[in-house]
């Protein structure tokens, strides 16, 4: 920025949001970044509520805006955040505001991730911490040779970490949310699997195991996800905690009174402003821990399982892989964004997101580009639940992991040998220098399709049959060319046709 | 070993002791090596039992280096391995067994420390591992700015852990078992402490917060000694579990009725086999964060704080440290141990450790030398409780932080300003290359005093005045000798006579 004009200054907002409203700053000059520079953490501003919603919320952001005369305005954050840049963006322009506001992909859970955005800022450093204290406890765990590890992880509405940490890790098991989703298992089907697990374990004379799941594993479960929509709305209706169990419907009743205490307590805590159950409040492995030990006595009991007695430890993943040293991947990825926005400012463009594809390449391969943030956006009809969003409003929604994509059929195929083998992977700490100083998410590397680099494969296809086509080309070629382009918009129309993914997709199994 | 006689053959015991009862071994080549170098975790051989101890153990263990004709058995652990392996060592040779037994000083928990082990293989690794995640918490803490972190760390008897990694990441409060148990503080005055703390930070407007404690804390809290006592006693007596709350004294019943629930079912719970309250199991950080928060309620109430309302998270980092990559420190520390055994086996000395002084220099500066283990062991009266050991038994104790070394007056310099100026370090991840990968324990750089070397710079001088004085000197400088040496003699003998240590100390408060 200050090579572009060494007049330009940057400010940030105390606290972030809290800050862009009350209109309280910090010059960010090279002696304040100095000690913050390749560091963790958002202590150097802070940060308060990820939010900038409220028709106050984005008055207030406009009037500092203009008061300061903002050329631009960066939002740095995830599909709440981004989401909320789109909003700003066109309200600042529909008031003639002239601060233009451009997106940062930047969140430890990586569910911002489109055909633009391949990965966001933070995921790698978060998956690589995860990764080293997921093998640290899967050592453990075959040392000893006595107890399962449930590990949780953090991930709410996808399961991005608990993935890239398996792929990273190799623990025996780990259940994804939006498998678990899409073949809508039961709570009794996923212990039922994991209970297989343990047997088939125990058969080869090993007592020990790791477990990975995601914090929304539990929003996943379909029976679970009905009985806190039914605990939420009992909670919005003001119907007091104690009086929550007796006012469940029979069905969700009986579910409720079939968990263990420790959950009950936990499904009707409600600390947060949004009124939502909160994930990462709910001790899910605990929950499994508990209920796989209970299958396994009663397949003893009825001389099913012969082995050992199953034993657990659990844990949860959450703040101490937060505020790390970040990946020299993480820092690159940041500075190069950084770049970007200079450039989208200079252009004087509202409402984009920066973004680089082709980040599985070497840094001088990667490519640039300034994305619409529309082009990210979507509307879908009203999702219940957490989270929910008011009908019809246009947002960037979170990105499930792919189930088709060919990084997860990596993940199956050695799925049974993650089971059986102990085939565990240590990655080790954060390195900055030397081997392994500059590895990346492997999602990333398995999948990294470069689609901006492909869009231009395109064009320059499209030029050479302009080119080869000249009026003044004999007519078979013209022919030949038509005859293509014909089967070629043929083949396209049928695969562009609107599918609607929001229909419930029925399996007839 | 191999350099030595290309014939020397290398067992481990497969899972330690019970491959060595049980005369189950695997041939240590370097081809089974080669996987396992500079790893972490116990997992090529694993672990069974840490003890050598009951006649069948130790009869069993002879029987096995008896028929194997082992010219040494290498024994690797802690204070109560190397107890064992003295007594190993004793036995083997009264019985003419021909096998020598020697002890490698290897713990994560670093209590075991005197004048010949500066340090234990394994402390380093696990201080800097749960550094770096002390330190991710930090920065969490700060960039939140709304929750106290309670973590809890391994470390039974002494907190060397929870002090190097206070050292190392600069968290807001330590508290240390030694400083406890010293100073005979209640659970009560240590609330109040840390809340004194909460409230001098939030009259600076800070609300955030770190809090070390280590896993024996809770033992050394005298009160709450008293009641574990009474509770393991109870047990011991098979008094059923639900029992035990009715059967307690007046005095332990009272504090055991104050404790939160969750707290008085984890004292009961008796699941390991020495019958001693487990503290790994023991939620101490929980403890400490229910009753803050409840102290700094009453202080709301009373109108004494009105800052904003205290809230808090806990973690137990506990697996999650171990079967980390070892630091180059400790691969280097432990590839040396293994060389000087060599040496031990090929002198035929029976009953030592392998060490290493001068650990703080660089390696080509370490003194190696082999110890006799009883030079470390002595006998103590009969201790009470949890790993106890009979009366008059001589063992290696575990060493507690000396709280009149320099290390400890460095942190208490600092104290006041780790509690108020969040002036949190970040090591990050163990490094293995670049600038960081050498680094040693911070309580080692300071304290590093080279025993041995010091007895060898006393030789010198007294190698100096045998030549100085030889017959035919002069009678001034025979005389002037006599002088000094008496002199010499009198202070020493003042300052080595023996001063009981283990006398209860009367503090007058």
């Amino acid at each position: 920025m200050k090579a572009q004009n060494p007049h330009n200054v940057l400010l940030g907002f105390i606290g972030g949001t809290e800050g862009l409203f009350a209109k309280k700053m910090l010059e960010i000059t090279d002696d304040v970044l100095s000690s913050y520079k390749n560091q963790g953490g958002f202590d150097l501003l802070g940060r308060t509520v990820d939010q900038i919603r409220t028709t106050e919320q984005v008055n207030a952001a406009m009037s500092t805006c203009c008061d300061l005369s903002l050329d631009g305005l960066i939002i740095i954050g995830g599909v709440t955040s981004n989401s909320d840049a789109a909003q700003l963006a066109e309200t600042f322009a529909k008031h003639n505001c002239n601060t233009k506001v451009i997106g940062v992909p930047v969140t430890l859970s990586g569910d911002l991730k489109n055909q633009f955005v391949e990965t966001t800022v933070g995921f790698d450093t978060v998956c690589k911490v995860n990764s080293q204290l997921i093998s640290n406890v899967c050592l453990d765990a075959v040392s000893a040779g006595k107890y399962y590890y449930f590990v949780r992880l953090m991930g709410g509405k996808a399961s991005h970490v608990a993935f890239e940490c398996a792929l990273q890790s190799h623990p025996n098991m780990v259940i994804l949310g939006e498998e678990v989703a899409l073949s809508k298992l039961t709570l009794m089907e996923i212990i039922n699997k994991i209970c297989d697990g343990v047997e088939a374990r125990a058969a080869r004379g090993k007592y020990h195991g790791v477990l990975l799941i995601p914090e929304g594993l539990i929003e996943s479960i379909p029976e679970m996800y009905a009985l806190i929509q039914e605990i939420n709305n009992l909670y919005i209706n003001n119907v007091p905690e104690d009086e929550i169990p007796s006012q469940l419907s029979p069905w969700a009743a009986a579910l409720f009174k079939f968990l263990p205490s420790f959950i009950r307590r936990e499904l009707v805590l409600h600390q947060e402003s949004d009124n939502s159950a909160q994930l990462s409040q709910i001790d899910t492995e605990q929950l499994l821990a508990h209920l796989v030990e209970a299958e396994m006595n009663r397949r003893t009991k009825e001389g099913n399982y012969k082995g050992r007695k199953f034993s657990s430890v659990c844990h949860f993943f959450g703040s101490q892989a937060r505020g790390s040293l970040p990946s020299n991947f993480d820092c690159n990825y940041a500075y190069v964004l950084g770049h970007i926005c200079v450039q989208i400012l200079a252009t004087g463009l509202n409402g984009y997101m920066a973004t680089i594809t082709n980040l599985k390449d070497s840094t001088n391969k990667w490519r640039c580009a300034a994305v619409p943030l529309t082009a990210m956006m979507s509307v879908r009809r009203h999702l219940r639940g957490p989270g929910a969003v008011p009908i019809g409003r246009p947002v960037i929604h979170p990105s499930p992991i792919d189930l088709k994509a060919e990084s997860y059929a990596v993940l199956r195929e050695k799925a049974s040998s993650f089971l059986l083998d102990d085939f565990y992977r240590t990655p080790g700490g954060i390195q900055f220098e030397g081997p392994g100083a500059n590895t990346k998410p492997i999602t990333l590397t398995i999948e990294g399709h470069d689609y901006l680099g492909d869009i231009e494969i395109l064009q320059d296809y499209l030029n050479k049959v302009r080119t080869i086509l000249k009026p003044g080309c004999s007519r078979e070629i013209l022919k030949a060319a038509i005859s293509s382009m014909s089967s070629v918009n043929d083949v396209l129309k049928v695969m562009s046709a609107p599918l609607n993914a929001e229909l419930p997709l029925y399996h007839f199994n």
